[in-house]
């Protein structure tokens, strides 16, 4: 990874920790189970790699350079509905998984009914950091209703989750991989792009790029989740390795093989570079975060 | 219960079912399961009160008699967010409760998996209602981030059920009793009058009377439950009589006696009408329901 890429993720991150770490309500703060379970699983690690695009996305459309003020707000509560969706996913009756970018689960730690509404509580919360963002009517009410449709059931995340559950043991397609990427992490991803770009001022014409964008770099960006599924250990990747294929799950290279899905990627990525080009030297930090989600190797 | 109650709980609550039908996915959307399940619970006869007291607040605030357009949108909202609750609140790993309203729950009916997913998107859903409501900046954000903390870990709904859950085999006394009611119940009653009254255009000092009244009524309304689920039996109820008792919950009846909550209610509910007298007529609707809350027998 380039020293350059390096800052511009680490600082994002920062912002975006930094954000969290006031948004949330502090561990000492009644009912403190609850709060410790919410920061436990939204401190373990995570790359924000979502919260990063939006605040690039939003740099981009801006234009000089700067992040519009308060953006880190709108990836701070993203970061907190991709918890959610991480928490629940981690439950015995959904994946059961103990291992969470290398450290326990949250029911594992405090218990499945802790669980199931420290969950709750980080959807609850994002929508009322929402509520609360820094720029004007009607801005912020079209992020919320974006952000809701792509976590919800119809082609959201939800949708996807169910999708995944329901195919797990039988035979992934390429249309079934096709749908749940989509909608389970495609969807997600799609609108931190296109709502950053909606805090700084987006036209109807930049939320058509960004959209397409952030379509072609969620689906790229899957595509080598799953390949690193396959190819990594569970040290390197902080979680259980190899779970995919055991539980027949439907992934990229469970059809296509390992390789035609790294080309892929590739592809994909070039394609949504070009949706941004008319952008020039001002889309520079959302193409190397997007770079990155390709090249990575955890 | 009086004849003209008993319209008017009938036609709110048509209205609420009406938009509650329009804007859930139907059956037939993929990915079906989870819609079903969604519908399942949404549609298991719930007497969609907090809706109706949205709507009554409405028609109180607004004085001429009528609702104000599309208020059955918030009402449909609100009643998913309770639904959600409801699905999670029964889950094994909570209360592990096989029958609510009469049918088998939501975990019984699909699985345990499903019934996470369900109550995440009946919440998720809500917030995309809520973005569409039809009343203008800034009363629609406002009623976002009210209708989000008062669900929430910090007095709200969310709290509440973890302090029931952490209280559950402890000696309740008044304190937590009174805590526990006013977060898990409380929260979303008082703020369903609150916007109710916000979506027809209430000032300041309307939100601070609502406010007062929804605190009361919501008080009252938790106190006759409680004093239900001790007199009444599981087939009047529609869901297994004596349980907090049996788990030793914090309940108004298990601390001051029956006698004694009964009279309680009935004084809250004349503060929470002193509250609303400068309405005068005009508050009718709003006081008929809030009766109801207390001299209803299941």
């Amino acid at each position: 990874m380039q020293a350059e890429v390096k800052d511009l993720l680490l600082s994002n991150q920062e912002l975006t920790d930094t954000a969290l770490e006031r948004l949330l309500p502090p561990e000492s703060q009644v009912p403190t189970s609850i709060h410790k379970a919410m920061r436990h699983s939204t401190f373990a690690g995570g790359k924000r790699l979502r919260p990063v695009l939006a605040m690039e996305a939003a740099r981009m459309i801006r234009g000089d350079g700067n992040l519009p003020q308060g953006i880190e707000e709108l990836g701070a509560a993203i970061e907190m509905l991709h918890t959610y969706s991480l928490i629940h996913d981690d439950l015995p009756a959904l994946d059961n998984d103990d291992l969470r970018r290398g450290k326990p689960t949250c029911h594992v730690v405090f218990g499945e009914a802790i669980a199931i509404l420290a969950g709750d509580a980080l959807q609850t919360r994002a929508y009322e950091v929402l509520a609360n963002l820094r720029c004007p009517a009607p801005a912020n009410v079209e992020i919320i209703r974006l952000i809701a449709q792509a976590t919800g059931t119809v082609e959201g995340m939800i949708g996807g989750q169910v999708l995944d559950l329901e195919g797990e043991g039988t035979s992934p397609t390429a249309a079934s991989v096709d749908a749940i990427h989509r909608a389970k992490t495609g969807a997600l991803i799609r609108v931190s792009v296109v709502t950053g770009g909606i805090y700084a001022g987006a036209s109807t014409e930049d939320v058509n790029r960004l959209t397409e964008f952030g379509r072609k770099a969620g689906l790229a960006f899957q595509i080598v989740d799953d390949v690193l599924d396959v190819t990594q250990d569970s040290a390197q990747l902080g979680k259980t390795a190899g779970k995919d294929l055991a539980s027949a799950k439907a992934t990229w290279p469970a059809v296509f093989g390992i390789e035609a899905s790294r080309k892929h990627a590739e592809k994909l990525i070039a394609e949504a570079f070009a949706e941004i080009a008319p952008y020039g030297s001002a889309a520079d930090g959302l193409k190397s975060v997007a770079r990155y989600l390709v090249e990575r190797t955890h």
